[in-house]
């Protein structure tokens, strides 16, 4: 799924507003920009260096700001935040939907927080205040509050009257209304289709569904995100322990939280945050990205440890100095390969100690396979490279042992991980070549000195 | 965004369905089983091993079969398959949306592609080989024929008649009508919330929302995808080159892209596919991965080549031999950091030609910042290491090129493989640690060679 850069729309647009800043016609900047829908001013933000951003912001319009902010990554909110004082804060604020403004506040400095949350009328800040206990990646941080309720007992006919005096009211993206009881309890949802389709005079609970099952405020976002998956949900009730009505779920977030786990595990593998700012400050970067060196600068040292260890053995054998690095990257690979297929696993919930074992197993019998094809490979290569037949036999064993270690590991890891509660998309990598390295080293150079001396 | 396979429900299913086959208690697994809803059996058969798997289809309901077949990643659609006959498949057949049809068609052998469309009634097999040409990630594949069309003339008071005749026969997941004219241009959308909320004597003329704009057939799914996004869409019109409608895309599908897009990502800097079944057979994937490490060993093999252009000072300097794996793994670090970033930005048509120059100054920044942190710590250590300031001083002469070159290759490479039709994702991540490795070692050997002897 190669990118397509010529028809690609949001290139045509970055392209369009670059030259129109470079060209220093503002005023076309400003109308090009407004014209378009917060999201697409998100994505061009996100693709501009920090000072042409700043220029875009400005030339931004204040009622377009809030859903801008929101639906920029993190990093680079903050980079916008920065060029706001409070009034304009406030003002980007307004009109902004309760779940929306929970993330925002949640964001804004603790100071800032509370000057919003005065600046909101009595009933808002209620409804604010009621969301804003739950975590953002929860399902009661992901819900809004704009739910379409209906009671059992009345007809279709009664619905469509409320909903033709509801007009303009009824929230955008409402594909079913919930029914909910007296007491606020959720009952079943009825869909606008359904509604349009049956008799008026049918009451909504013959009409309603009962297998969109309400979701507890307390899952995470991912099994929110599964559950729309496997039910094909446009939006789902959340409820409460008591099964009270709470709120609904609407695709478009999950649509967010499904991308954002993607690059999570791709961005994870380098030890970046899905939320990085491709143009974050110089400074932030190289601190964030020293972090990630020295941690991967302690591993590396550790290799060269091991490797010292057998100085002398080198220091007869200098060919070993120069295969050496060939078994430690294939097993680099191979395990590399295991640890993905299995961080893939557990993201999908497809891979947990129920399963885990028939994974070990096959990809043992998979780096088994490749252990003996490559062993041979290299071994006759080194062999008829540096002439010595000892050499030969050695590196093929040195594969062989690191091919398998490298499946066990990679295949291990993840769910130990996992279970330690370390992220296995961020530490995975790092944990899995350190063993690669060891193991490869030590076997290649540890066998050389006991048979070659 | 750490999985918690505590309450992971897909957990539970797939321990419960182990157990079951497990205990031999099949009736149970059975009822179980065809309960669920076809995404979920999916998601429960890419969860198994082979054999356990085989089990699993073989208890499943007929009828569930078809859109499970689709729900599944090409890889175990592949291994399902093999267990049906041609009067299975074309049973499973029955009762598929027509771009759902297409997909699986698309996926069966070429003798029993064409008994399936035989099977069909003759209406239903003209709509199908109008979808058939288009590819499955474009516009056209994705989209669907099951649009309800409206004329711009008529009332909404008989738009709702309308719907009400057709009943259960309209399709799920309809949000919104599509205006045609008489030639079945597309001229505008009408959400069935307007429906509901407007009075039923407007025209549908004056109610219709002309900003819904229709997607070209040949659009790329990746600029479909963005679309949705950007626009929050949950369906959306598709279109010919002359504008008339062709059919509609639903959020579902966008949905799949989109999960898709993200593990492309991640398999792909592993040399693996987004479809990879994590219990394919062994020699299956044995032969997938020894042809990633076949690749890898010729860069493995170019690194060793370059050492041994310098083994005459390793024998004289053992030391180099121990530290020249810290100089090559920093630098390969510090690239996939940059690599990763880009692949992203280009993937997210977020980076491009416009924006690049800026990346790659920024990361050359980064870059300069840490290589010289690194090269003061790595010398300091390796000179107490090794007591011995020339090598402190050479390793970090070494790693500071190194962590340029990184940067450098790292912003530049994929956009210079996008040029040239290679995926980035794919081929990015190889090329990237063949270049730091033969730096690494090429800066750290020979200015030793120059400086040491």
């Amino acid at each position: 799924m190669s990118t397509n850069l010529q028809n690609n729309s949001d290139d045509n647009r970055l392209q369009a507003v670059t030259t129109l800043l470079e060209g220093g016609t503002l005023q076309q900047a400003t109308k090009m920009l407004n014209a378009l829908r917060p999201a697409e001013i998100a994505h061009l933000l996100e693709s501009l260096p920090l000072t042409q951003r700043k220029v875009v912001w400005e030339l931004l319009d204040e009622q377009a700001a809030g859903v801008v902010l929101l639906d920029v990554t993190d990093e680079v909110r903050e980079s916008l935040l920065q060029e706001m004082d409070l009034a304009d804060i406030v003002a980007a604020t307004e009109g902004l939907e309760i779940d929306d403004l929970a993330d925002l506040v949640k964001e804004l400095p603790r100071h800032i927080t509370w000057e919003v949350i005065d600046s909101l009328d009595h009933q808002y800040r209620e409804r604010l205040e009621s969301v804003l206990p739950y975590p953002e990646d929860s399902a009661g941080g992901l819900m809004n509050l704009d739910t379409v309720t209906v009671r059992a007992e009345v007809t279709i006919d009664v619905v469509m009257r409320y909903l033709r005096r509801l007009g303009e009211k009824v929230p955008k993206d409402t594909d079913k209304l919930f029914v909910v009881n007296r007491d606020g309890l959720y009952l079943g949802a009825i869909s606008l289709s359904r509604i349009l389709t049956n008799d008026p005079d049918d009451s909504v609970a013959e009409v309603m569904s009962l297998d969109i099952q309400p979701i507890p405020a307390d899952w995470n976002e991912r099994e929110v995100a599964n559950r729309f998956e496997q039910h094909d949900l446009l939006s789902a009730p959340v409820v409460d322990e008591e099964g009270h009505l709470l709120g609904r779920i609407t695709i478009d977030d999950v649509v967010d939280v499904i991308r954002e786990e993607g690059e999570h595990q791709f961005m994870g593998h380098a030890g970046l945050s899905e939320d990085e700012d491709m143009f974050a400050p110089v400074l932030v970067s190289a601190q964030r990205r020293a972090l990630w060196l020295g941690i991967n600068l302690l591993t590396a040292f550790l290799a060269s440890w091991v490797i010292r260890q057998f100085e002398s053995t080198i220091d007869q054998i200098v060919a070993l100095a120069v295969l050496m690095p060939i078994v430690a990257s294939m097993g680099g690979i191979a395990g590399t390969q295991t640890l993905t297929l299995a961080i893939r696993g557990i993201a999908l919930g497809q891979l947990s100690a129920n399963n885990s074992r028939w994974l070990m197993i096959k990809e043992l019998a998979v780096g088994g396979i490749n252990s003996v094809i490559w062993a041979v490979v290299v071994g006759v290569i080194a062999g008829i490279w540096f002439q010595n037949t000892s050499i030969a036999l050695l590196i093929a064993a040195a594969i062989t042992i690191n091919l398998l270690f490298a499946a066990l590991a990679g295949a291990a890891l993840p769910l130990l991980l996992e279970k330690l509660g370390i992220d296995p998309a961020l530490a995975g990598g790092v944990l899995l070549t350190t063993i690669t390295d060891v193991v490869g080293f030590l076997a290649f150079l540890g066998l050389a000195t006991i048979f070659l001396l």
